[in-house]
């Protein structure tokens, strides 16, 4: 597997295209349109919100039958919260880009992120649609990847090129968000694009998969969107083998696809808003995964455990705390606490490690924090990021 | 009932002191005594922390034959994470007190607070003894409640008077505690008096409920606390018929400590760290109380919800994304949502209440949050503040 350029247009076959139809009061791209020469196998992970937007909803339905040929997404409004009117919004929008690009209306999907609660300017973006359309080219994959962006800082994107099935076949992806960020749902939207060929089931197997092992395992603030989407878009024009479910050739895809989404999750956490700090937390020991990752995301979801980490400051009490108070049991005289390489805690109780030691850790960029519970050979993990004010300021100021 | 002044030692019989031992830096007074004239029945509530302080863990088996006649408290030092120490050093100094009392060492209780994973300094305190027990007075009440503060900045405390069976009783309490507050257990630390005559099981039945009505209504952070404890103390002086459970008399009692409980749990959330507004959140219309109280905790836990209230933008979305992804099963084109008085979303749509409203509304200082499930007759209440830039900075720079 090696890393290449070209993000979700580096797969053959895939197009992308972005324009400003007026949402973003900035002026930004705010309308992003990808598409597949030809009709793509499609899967899709969605957000368990039960304040869920129209536009998934409608992606939802429509991709029971596993293929689509086209994704639009705006950035700046979430359809949702806005009634009756939120699948109807979805449906005319697709409806009109369905006309502008010839393609059946059912292979047309759509997302949405922003703010939740106002319409979505359907007349606006209905406008923008020939201009969008004419703007699809093999080449505009960052074009995409920033015009998704609300609070990201930077666009996110990377892609693969591997050799399964007896050709080289690409995988490609673009996501965003940096809030909203929560464990047990896909992240505020990611998109995935392969020229693999591979079969319906086999390609949602490998998707829940992977995501599983990706976006449900970073945290940035514990909030849960009402907007989250994963989709991945496999239209097969590498020309290999079909992949079936257990072969050599699905791990070897897996193996790629798993890169492309764990690339992904991580520039995710790196953009957490307001992070000046990565922190992979790894509890092992553990009877049960289930222990081991209840005390994970509550580490990984502590306030205080994250705001300690922005003040530099070894305070590591607080990492016990949180594992005592995440109702998992555990022994507490067996408990190590690693903060790096450093035993913090060994059986429950402090160690002489110097705070010299640990302020000089804490100025690195990325922290892992392990906890060893002792008590068995289960692990879990979750990636998260500081909390700083400038989160706050953030989250305060935010335009509605 | 009225409220007058005293606190913890406006009942009859008590007495207080404070002096500083050398535990906090800034030389603030750090160890204070609260005793009572005669034995007292005393009730406790404690943190489910697994990592339990020691201080606790000597409390909690003392309070087994539910009589006691002292309690120390020291601040700046959790005496938790430390191991076997924690209770050698918490038998240690409640021995030493108990001599320089004169009183049997099974009366004499313990609690802690502060940071975590450093030994007590048992020499300073112990030899800090004598000059604690000189300075009890019935007057020292204030004195107590400033001594047991850590990041607090005012101290809380609070005391009233009620007829109960043909005689003046009066309950007092002082709490600290501004961070890791989070419901399901007891606040930091929270101590009653009472001169009223009650049977054990009783007072213990009574102090459940307003604990549960009061401190574990209330999340500043979601952090819970190693060191949390509750403690009532009821000595018998005002001479009322013994008060016993389901009588008239319990039900005036019991009033009383919930206006004792309910205003020092107000206060801790007034004070929360960093926080300048107060937000209750109400669910109703629920078809248990169960799923009332997942949604509350979920609004009231959500820092992207809190953000917003610090900000003062009305983006009540967030509210919507909370109850969503909250795990309850709602019926989303029912749900209302209130601020303040305002409709702002209507089964499950928004309305068009204007911004200039809510932008007023969330100028002041205290904000109520409705949420109407329209499902049945079922409430639930929690009390929180906003999360503010100054929530970071205290806990990024709490120097350990």
């Amino acid at each position: 597997m090696k890393v290449i350029g070209g993000g979700i247009t580096a797969p053959k076959g895939f197009f992308a295209a972005s324009v400003s139809c007026g949402i973003k009061k900035s002026g930004r791209n705010d309308l992003a349109l990808l598409t597949s020469e030809l009709p793509a196998v499609t899967a899709g992970v969605f957000t368990t919100n039960r304040f869920k937007s129209g536009s998934l909803i409608l992606t939802e339905g429509r991709l029971k039958k596993g293929v689509s040929q086209a994704l639009i997404v705006n950035s700046g409004n979430a359809n949702c919260c806005v009634g009756a009117k939120e699948l109807k919004d979805a449906v005319s929008i697709t409806d009109s880009l369905s006309e502008r690009l010839m393609l059946p209306k059912e292979l047309i999907l759509i997302a949405s992120t922003g703010v939740i609660g106002k319409a979505l300017p359907v007349d606006k973006i209905r406008k923008a649609l020939l201009n969008l359309v004419k703007d699809l080219k093999e080449t505009n994959s960052s074009k995409f990847a920033r015009a998704i962006m609300t609070t990201d800082t930077v666009p996110k994107e990377v892609s693969v090129i591997e050799k399964v099935g007896g050709k080289q076949i690409r995988i490609g992806g673009a996501a965003k968000g940096s809030g909203m960020i929560c464990p047990n749902m896909a992240t505020m939207l990611a998109f995935f694009t392969t020229d693999a060929s591979i079969e319906t089931n086999t390609l949602r197997q490998a998707f829940r998969e992977c995501v599983a092992n990706s976006f449900n395992r970073i945290t940035v603030d514990g909030d849960m969107s009402t907007n989250d989407a994963s989709l991945i878009f496999a239209n097969g024009l590498a020309g290999n083998k079909l992949i079936r479910k257990g072969s050599r050739d699905y791990f070897k895809f897996l193996g790629g696809l798993d890169f492309v989404a764990k690339t992904l999750a991580r520039k995710i956490v790196m953009d957490g808003e307001g992070a000046t700090k990565f922190i992979e937390v790894l509890v092992r020991g553990a009877e049960d995964e289930g222990k081991a990752e209840k005390i994970a995301r509550r580490i990984a979801g502590s306030n205080l455990v994250k705001t300690m980490i922005a003040g530099g400051d070894p305070n590591w009490g607080r990492i016990a705390a949180s594992i005592g108070s995440s109702g998992a049991d555990i022994k507490k005289n067996r408990v190590h606490i690693y903060l790096g390489r450093h035993l913090v805690m060994k059986n429950g109780a402090g160690t002489d490690v110097s705070r010299k030691t640990l302020v000089n850790l804490l100025k690195n960029k990325e922290l892992r924090i392990i906890i060893d519970l002792r008590s068995g050979t289960k692990t879990s993990w979750l990636w998260t990021c500081d909390l700083t004010e400038e989160y706050v300021r953030i989250n305060a100021e935010y335009e509605t």
